[in-house]
C-alpha cells in the first residue's frame, strides 16, 4: 500500500500542516498563509514571510510545534458563511482569494474552516480529533524551498516548508535513512563526487556543462544510439537550434506551447525563437522534395538539443533542465503502415532501455487532454487503440494516465525510477494529428492523389540528461564496463615500470579501450585507491613480475582480485561485456 | 600574375562600370547612384532603383551599353570645386554623402570628375581614354544581388549588377567556361543535386538542414574527428548554446564582439545570449576545481554550434552561414607547455587535412590587428613568433596577415580552396591573451602559489558546414568511400535474386558497411543509372551466376568494371580505403 493512500497517516500530515502554519505564525506574527495540504510521505505549508528563511529556523519552528502538540489541543470544524469567513481571514489576502473562488463555484454555501487553539485555518479536513494524536517525536521538518503562489510565475514568491511525519518514531528513523541512503545514490551527489557535471549560476540555471567523465558516458550513448538508428532504418539529420517565428506560427508552438518557450530573439527586424521540439525541422526536410508512398516509411532521428523554459523551482539537477538534448526521431508513413511502425519503435526502446541494464521501467497510456486538444474524438480513439493494442502486443503492462496526451495526439510514456522511488517520463511514442496538416504535408499515392500522411514523435532516452541521471542512480555510479568513462587504471609498482605501462596503456588505447596510467608521485595504495573512488572497472597493477614476464595484475570492482593474466586472458575475458556496446538488428 | 594587377584591364573595367550606369541611366531616368568599383575578374554598380531588377533587365541594360560603346565617346576628366559638384550631383544622394566625406579630408581641395557623353560620374579614376578601347563583344553582365550602400545594414538596400570585362572574345569565353566549370563544382550546386543539405526560408537565412546524406557524411567527419581528438589527448566535453549577459561581459564579447552575436534572449528578467564561441563554457569547467600544475595541459574539445550574426549579403551555401559547428578545443597550459601544445595542434590539424585528402592549403599568421587588440606589444611579439617557429618546424610556408589576429592574440590560420579557387579559413590556432585573466583562471604551481595559464583556442576543420562544403568541392561530389554516405549499392537483376540480396546486404551492414538495396520496379539499367547519379562508389549486380555461386559482380565507380568476385575478394581489395577512416596516434 502507497502511503498516501493510508487515510490515518493523512489525517496526521494534514494536522501536522496546520500545527506547523500555527508555530510560524508564533514567530512571525504578520505572516500571510498559501495552502498546507498533505504529499507522500509528509505536508508542506506555503507562507508569505517579511524575511528568508534560513535552515536553522527550522529548528525553532520544530520546537514551538511540539509545544503546540503538548497543549493536546482538540481540532475542531466549523462551518461559516462566505461573509463570516471573509472577517476571520481579512488580513490574509490569499485565503481571501481562495474564498472568493471557493464562492464562484455555485455548489458551495458555505466555507470550512478548522481550529486548532488560536489558530483558525480554511480548510476541507480531514484531520485528527485532537493533537493528543500525533505524536511530537515521529515529525521533522526537511526542507525550505522557494514556490509561486498557485505554482504561476506571474504571482508572488512564497516560502515552503516542507515536512514529513509518522505514527512512530522508529516510522520516522526508517523514513529518514531512507532518504539519507537514497541521497547518496542521488545523481547529484554522485555526478559531484565523480566530476560528471556540473550548472554554473555564471551561465544559467537548468544549462548543464558535461564534464569531460560525464560526457564520454554521453558521447558513448549517443554513438550507441547513433549506429542502432541507423541499423535499424533511420535516416541521421542535423537541423538548427533557432527558427523564425513563422515556422511556429505554423506549427501551432506559438499558440499552444507558448509558455514553455524561451522569449523570442530580434533578427534582421523578425522574431526567431530557441526550439522547444524537433519536428518542424523535419518536416521542413520531408517538404524538400516530393514525396512518393513508395519513399515511404521516412524516419528522420537526431540529437536535438532543445530549450524549453522550464520554472526555476521545478528545475532539479539531470532530471529537470531548461536545455536537454532529445534523441528524436519523427516517422512519417502512410496510415497502412503507422501500427506497425509504433511497434517496432516499442520494440526499439524497449530494446535501448536494455541495453543499458535497465529494466524496472512501466508503461502508460496517455489519453486525450481536456483542454487545446487538436483533432476529432474519432481519431484520438483510434489511435489510442491502436497504441494499447502495440503496448499490448508487446507484453507490457500498462496504465491509463488520463488526459495525459500532448495537445496533438495520445501517446506511449514508458517512465523509469530514480533513487527515491520517483517516476520519471524517459521513452515517449507519440501520434501528431497536427502538423502533417499544418505543414501541409504530402506523399503522391499509388493512385497517383496527393495524401497527407501519419506522423509519430519518438524519443527513446527521452533526454540524454534524464536518462544519464536515471543511469548514475541505477548503477550507483559503477558503470557497465562498455561506457565507463574510464575502463581501465594502470598502476606502476616503481618508476622502473613505467616504460612498460606506457607500451601496455598505448596497446589499449589502440584497442579503443579508455585508460588512465597513472604515472604521478602518488605511492601505489594511494593510485589505487584514488581509481576505485573513480569507479574504474579495471585496475592492473605492474611490478616486477607483470614486466619480467610480460603479463598484468588485475583487479575487477565486481570480482574482486583476479590474479595475474596475460593481456590476451583479460581481453578474453571482458569480450562479453564489450559487446554489449555493440548495437544489433531488432527489426527485420 | 593576377588579373586584379593588370593595369589595362583595370581601366576597362573601371569605363565599362561608368558605361553601365549610363545605360542604366537611359532605361530608369530616376536612378540614384551608388558607387562603382573594379573587383577581380570585372566590376559592379550599385543602383537605387524605382523597382527591382529581374535577370531580363540584363540583356536589355547590355544593348544599351553595346549602343554607348559603339557611339565612341571621349572618356573626359575634370577637376571642379565642392560645390559645382554639389550642383552637378545635385539629385544624387549617394554622391553628395561621398562628396561630403571627401571634403572632411583637409588633404582634398577639389573633387574629380569623369564624363562619358553626357554621363557624369563622381570618380578618381583611372580610366581608358575613349571608348573606342572598349571591345563590345568581351563584356558581360553576369548578375544582380542587393548591397547595403556603405555596406552596413542600417543603410538602404541597394541594387547591384556584376558584370566581366576582357581585352578579346576569346578571354571572355574562356573566363565563361572557367565559371560555368567551377559552378558545376559549387558546393551548393552539387548539394542541391545530391540532396545533401538545404536551407528553408520558413527557418531563416544562413542556417542548414542536413539532410540524411550530407549528415551521414557529417557524422562520419565528426566521429573520426572525435575518437582522434580522444585518442591523442583531448577531453571532450558538452556544453550549452546559451549563457547569461554576465557570463558574456566578463568574457568581453559584449564589448569587442557583440555586432556578430545574436541579440538577447530575455529569462527570467535577465538577458541571455546564444553563443558566438565556446571558451566561456570550457573555461568555467576548468573552475570548477582546484587545478594544479600537475593536471596541465587540460584540452577540452566539444563539437560547440555557435550562432553568429553575419549580415544576409555575405551568406553563402555552407561556407558563409549563422550557424556552425566547430571543432573547437581550448587547451590550458603552463608558459613551458605552451610551444609544444602548439606544435602538437599544427601537427594534428595537418594530420586532420590530409586524412581528408585535402594537401592545397596555406598558412597565414595573423599579427596584432590595429583597434581593439588586448595585451601588450611585447607579448604579441612574443606570441607571433613562437607562432611563426611552429610553422617553420612543420616546414609549412607561410604568409604574413598583417593586422588580421584576433582581438585576444595573434595566430595562425590554414585556408583551404573552394572551386573557383578562393580562399576559405578552415584550421586556426589562436593565443588567448583576454579569457585566462578576465575570468580568473588559475593553477596551483610547484612553488604553491596561484598562477594564470596560458589558453590556446583551435578548430580544425573550422567549421563542420565549411569543411563540408571544401570536401565537396574538392571532390565534385565523390567522396572517398570511407565517408561515402552509401558506399555500396546493390541491384538484383530480376526478383528472384531479391533474397540473396537481401542477406548480403544484412551482412554488410553487419560488418559497418552502408548499403543501398534496391528493391524497386524499376529496371535493372535505371537503377544503375540512379546510383551512379547518385556516386555510389560501389555497385554490386547480382544475377543468376552470382547468386548460384555466391558471389557478385562490382563496379566500381574509380576502376570500373571488376567483374565476378567473392565477397571477401572485395572486402580485402577496399580494406585499405576503409582503414583510412580509422584514426592514428599522432602525438607521442
Amino acid at each position: 500500500m502507497n502511503n498516501f493512500d493510508n487515510e490515518k497517516l493523512n489525517r496526521i500530515r494534514h494536522t501536522m500542516a496546520h500545527v506547523l502554519a500555527y508555530a510560524v505564525k508564533q514567530i512571525f506574527d504578520d505572516v500571510k498563509f498559501g495552502i498546507g495540504p498533505v504529499i507522500e510521505d509528509g505536508f508542506y505549508y506555503d507562507f508569505d514571510l517579511p524575511r528568508s528563511l534560513v535552515p536553522e529556523d527550522l529548528n525553532l519552528v520544530e520546537e514551538k510545534m511540539k509545544d503546540i502538540i503538548k497543549k493536546g489541543y482538540q481540532v475542531q470544524h466549523e462551518t461559516v458563511s462566505f461573509d463570516e469567513a471573509r472577517r476571520i481571514f481579512s488580513n490574509q489576502p490569499y485565503k481571501l482569494e481562495l474564498i472568493d473562488e471557493l464562492e464562484q463555484n455555485e455548489e458551495n454555501t458555505t466555507v470550512s474552516i478548522y481550529k486548532i487553539g488560536d489558530f483558525v485555518d480554511l480548510c476541507k479536513g480531514l484531520h485528527v480529533s485532537s493533537l493528543d494524536e500525533l505524536n511530537p517525536k515521529a515529525f521533522k521538518l526537511m526542507n525550505i524551498s522557494g514556490a509561486y503562489w498557485k505554482g504561476d510565475a506571474e504571482n508572488p514568491m512564497l516560502q515552503r516548508i516542507y515536512g514529513t511525519a509518522w505514527e512512530s518514531v522508529d516510522e520516522l528513523k526508517a523514513y529518514i535513512l531512507k532518504i539519507e541512503e537514497a541521497s547518496k545514490r542521488d545523481h547529484r551527489t554522485i555526478g559531484a563526487k565523480l566530476d560528471l557535471f556540473s550548472s554554473s549560476p555564471k551561465i544559467g540555471q537548468g544549462l548543464i556543462l558535461w564534464h569531460p567523465k560525464g560526457a564520454m558516458v554521453r558521447l558513448l550513448l549517443e554513438r550507441f544510439s547513433q549506429t542502432a538508428h541507423i541499423l535499424n532504418g533511420y535516416n541521421w539529420v542535423y537541423t538548427p537550434h533557432i527558427g523564425r517565428g513563422e515556422l511556429w506560427e505554423i506549427s501551432g508552438h506559438l499558440q499552444y506551447y507558448r509558455d514553455t518557450m524561451y522569449s523570442p530573439i530580434e533578427v534582421d527586424s523578425e522574431q526567431y525563437y530557441l526550439k522547444p521540439m524537433n519536428c518542424p525541422f523535419h518536416i521542413m526536410i520531408y517538404n524538400s522534395s516530393l514525396r512518393s508512398y513508395k519513399d515511404l516509411p521516412i524516419r528522420y532521428a537526431e540529437f536535438g538539443t532543445v530549450y524549453r523554459y522550464e520554472l526555476s523551482g521545478t528545475l532539479q539537477g539531470l532530471t529537470r533542465v531548461r536545455g536537454l538534448t532529445q534523441d528524436d526521431a519523427h516517422i512519417i508513413c502512410t496510415p497502412e503502415q503507422v501500427h506497425t511502425e509504433i511497434i517496432n519503435v516499442l520494440k526499439f526502446s524497449l530494446y535501448i532501455l536494455k541495453s543499458f541494464g535497465l529494466e524496472d521501467f512501466k508503461a502508460y497510456i496517455a489519453t486525450k487532454p481536456g483542454k487545446k486538444a487538436i483533432g476529432d474524438d474519432k481519431d484520438w480513439e483510434i489511435a489510442t487503440e491502436s497504441l494499447k493494442n502495440a503496448v499490448r502486443e508487446m507484453g507490457l503492462e500498462y496504465e491509463i494516465d488520463e488526459g495525459g496526451g500532448a495537445f496533438y495526439g495520445p501517446k506511449i510514456d514508458i517512465k523509469l525510477k530514480d533513487a527515491l522511488g520517483r517516476e520519471w517520463q524517459c521513452s515517449t511514442i507519440q501520434y501528431d494529428f497536427n502538423l502533417p496538416k499544418r505543414f501541409n504535408m504530402t506523399y503522391i499515392g499509388p493512385d497517383g492523389e496527393k495524401h497527407t500522411p501519419m506522423m509519430v514523435h519518438r524519443a527513446l532516452f527521452g533526454a540524454v540528461e534524464r536518462f544519464f541521471a536515471m543511469l548514475i542512480e541505477h548503477y550507483n555510479g559503477d558503470f557497465p564496463l562498455w561506457y565507463a568513462p574510464v575502463q581501465i587504471g594502470i598502476v606502476p609498482v616503481g618508476s622502473i615500470h613505467y616504460e612498460y605501462c606506457r607500451e601496455l596503456s598505448k596497446k589499449l588505447k589502440t584497442l579503443g579501450l579508455r585508460v588512465n596510467l597513472d604515472l604521478s608521485d602518488d605511492k601505489m595504495r594511494a593510485k589505487i585507491r584514488k581509481m576505485e573512488m573513480e569507479r574504474i572497472p579495471l585496475i592492473l597493477v605492474i611490478g616486477d613480475r607483470e614486466a619480467r614476464e610480460g603479463g598484468i595484475s588485475v583487479r575487477s570492482r565486481k570480482e574482486g582480485d583476479l590474479g595475474f593474466m596475460t593481456l590476451n586472458e583479460l581481453l578474453d575475458r571482458i569480450k562479453p561485456e564489450l559487446d554489449k556496446g555493440i548495437p544489433q538488428y531488432i527489426m527485420d
